[in-house]
């Protein structure tokens, strides 16, 4: 017979099972904190009609979506869990309770060109909480809060979460009279990563004044703590509402996050950051491990006036952010930064000797009744690829079965890793392991 | 601006918060039996190579898939999480370890005719254990093990795995001189759903003669214990050597089963089990919730000898079950079968008097440190409001915050299921909530 190769589509990303467990492990922990923290679970299928994933439309999007027909009808993979949220809040209105405080971990589709570390089908782990015509800044104080217990737990090292108000920015550029403040805002947003020549460069070709430009530069420079921050704000005493406004929801917000406990080392005010997306209007976040600044935000997200506009008439403001967790599992991967220390799901293999089969599979029920997650070694073979076996599956603890160990009721309970083995009842090994 | 009206495909199912949690809960005992059991996960792309999909080809598969191309390249959704399985053992081969036994629970996708209770994205979970070259008949004990461990755990009353070997069939008819016994067992495997009459009146349309029948209808006879079906095989004297061998395993298995500590009234020897797929070839399960039969099989699989022989020339046999578990949620809904106790992820929502919103957060940081999950009701609004919130949200407790709070250290902790209400200090409610 003819054989197919069997590979998977160039920039599908999938992982070895240890891989995986350590990837499940992450998910876990950013589940757990979402739940925890009042938001619900949704699951939206994949598959939607096109008409509802491109009522937005436009540009990239359109470029990179997996769409196509079958019958009559004109379907597409999504492209991010908001537009579905959007559809899903829109659709199923009635029966939702507001605030709508949800969570979704779920892979997302981007035809995108094939490059390294972008992956055409990657995790996106979302929350959003959305009100029914208004939403309370304290949801936009409990964003970094969640992000910290998250990232806290992940145990990746210091990490800081960014925030800004873009009130703040466009109530500024208001008042310098500067008509093109998207742009402007764009080429802020890259500050990061074109530097400040290139920035200065930009803003010029953009036509702004010297003297609007410098005015940009003074404002992006103010330094010190958050309150400090705010304080030099105030004092620029610039007469316009929005930038009022801002200030004002930024430091409520402020006020709220240290109620949560949250400390200040882990959050930082940043007035560069304005996020390239349009539709953020109030907060906005990113978030970056210490010392690898390089990877880019690893969850970023903001406040926005209204989600579904495409949709309904409705007024529904959120705020949300995002883990794009493919991403940083794969950098995290690349730089060595995850820890490797606990990567099997059971506690214990019993290895039986020829002949012994059965009475293994005894001492593995007599196990697993007191708590002990216990496998079986089932197949065949010499007792040096058995153990071989359960170290390559970094099963933490082994245990050779025979007819001494039955006679006797003790059993050498042998540590993989360190290789040390010890005769033990079974109560002794309950006790040892838990 | 015209709107587009947010609704989902036909077929595609999707669920309210509230089912979600539930759903969520299935999802996890199913992973925690399966991990625990020392399956590991793996999740496999979406869209694979259509030719690597369709590498067997053929009917109804066909017609089903998603399929389409982007740029040159012809892809497609999966339809099942076994050929993607065929497909990562033999393209990652030498960095498994046999045997490799692995879970996934994800999604799978077929356009079939839209149908009450049949989506056309639903989640399989599924575990395989697959040999190289050979694979012990423990694992085929393992899967009846594992399906009632959890059964049991989902809490839906009584249940039965049936269980037969495949060889068992195929002998006897062998024996018999019956020419067709693919097709035989094909109609045999309908026995439940069309009926003795029927049966017999198919089994005559392909040309067996009365006394063929007659034996057959004896066979499917057997009746007892499982032992004694075991028992009254032997004494049919058949000299046919795989009938010899079917027996052997199965009884083989069934002394596993019963070292692993199942009891003999989950399990259940059924002759008449023959699953329709062609490349099941040792042990077949099928799982009925007692009571709850005509929802058919819950969790199907069986023993097969060659996992990937469109992909390689390796003999990689193999034992596997799968749960459907979208499939079986919307039938428990349906006959409100699924316990609605605990609905809720958290355990108390904070509920401030207007001007305590701070003090409210304070609180819920408190209460979390204390191990309590705990938020916040963020919202401005009339307090009647903020309690049908919780109520809606299924919260257990609930606590309002105001001044006279704050002063004593005492807080209302009310059930809102009871309605009760008691003033606690913190530690109170700790104790009470733990």
């Amino acid at each position: 017979m003819d054989k197919v190769k069997p590979s998977t589509l160039p920039g599908f990303m999938e992982l070895l099972p240890e891989e995986q467990i350590l990837f499940n492990k992450m998910m876990d922990i950013i589940r757990k904190h979402y739940e925890e923290n009042g938001f619900l679970p949704i699951d939206t299928p994949v598959l939607e009609k096109t008409e509802v994933l491109l009522a937005k439309g436009g540009g990239e999007t359109e470029k990179q979506i997996y769409r196509f027909t079958k019958g009559d009808t004109d379907m597409s993979m999504r492209f991010d869990l908001t537009v579905p949220l959007a559809r899903y809040t829109v659709e199923h209105f009635s029966d939702l309770n507001f605030p709508f405080k949800r969570y979704q971990i779920s892979k997302v589709y981007r035809g995108e060109r094939a490059q390294r570390g972008r992956f055409r089908e990657f995790y996106q782990c979302d929350i959003d909480a959305i009100g029914n015509g208004k939403l309370s800044l304290v949801n936009d104080a409990q964003m970094p809060v969640i992000i910290c217990g998250i990232f806290k737990d992940l145990k990746l090292g210091n990490f800081k979460v960014h925030i800004n108000n873009r009130k703040i920015l466009k109530g500024f550029f208001e008042n310098l009279g500067a008509k093109k403040e998207e742009e402007i805002l764009r080429t802020i947003d890259k500050l990061d990563k074109i530097g400040m020549g290139k920035m200065v460069e930009e803003l010029k070709d953009q036509g702004l004044k010297e003297e609007e430009i410098e005015k940009i530069l003074e404002f992006l420079q103010i330094q010190g703590k958050n309150s400090e921050k705010i304080s030099a704000l105030k004092s620029l005493k610039i007469e316009n509402e929005k930038f009022k406004e801002g200030i004002e929801e930024l430091s409520q917000v402020l006020e709220y996050i240290e109620a949560f406990g949250v400390s200040e080392e882990n959050i930082e005010v940043d007035l560069k950051i304005a996020r390239g997306l349009d539709y953020y209007t109030g907060t906005v976040y990113e978030t970056f491990l210490t010392g690898h600044e390089d990877v880019g935000s690893v969850c970023s997200g903001g406040r926005y006036d209204n989600l579904a506009e495409y949709y309904t008439d409705l007024k529904l403001p959120g705020v949300g952010i995002s883990i794009g967790l493919s991403r940083l599992f794969f950098k995290l991967m690349e730089k060595n930064l995850i820890q490797a220390e606990n990567k099997s799901l059971v506690d214990l293999i019993v290895i039986p000797m020829e002949g012994f089969l059965t009475e293994g599979i005894r001492l593995v029920k007599t196990l697993k009744e007191k708590g002990i997650k216990a496998i079986i070694y089932s197949e065949e073979g010499k007792i040096g690829k058995k153990f071989k076996y359960a170290d390559k599956l970094n099963i933490p603890y082994s245990l050779a079965l025979g007819e001494n160990e039955i006679k006797t009721g003790l059993y050498p309970l042998k540590n993989m890793k360190t290789s040390d083995q010890e005769e033990l009842s079974i109560e002794e090994i309950c006790q040892k392991l838990k």
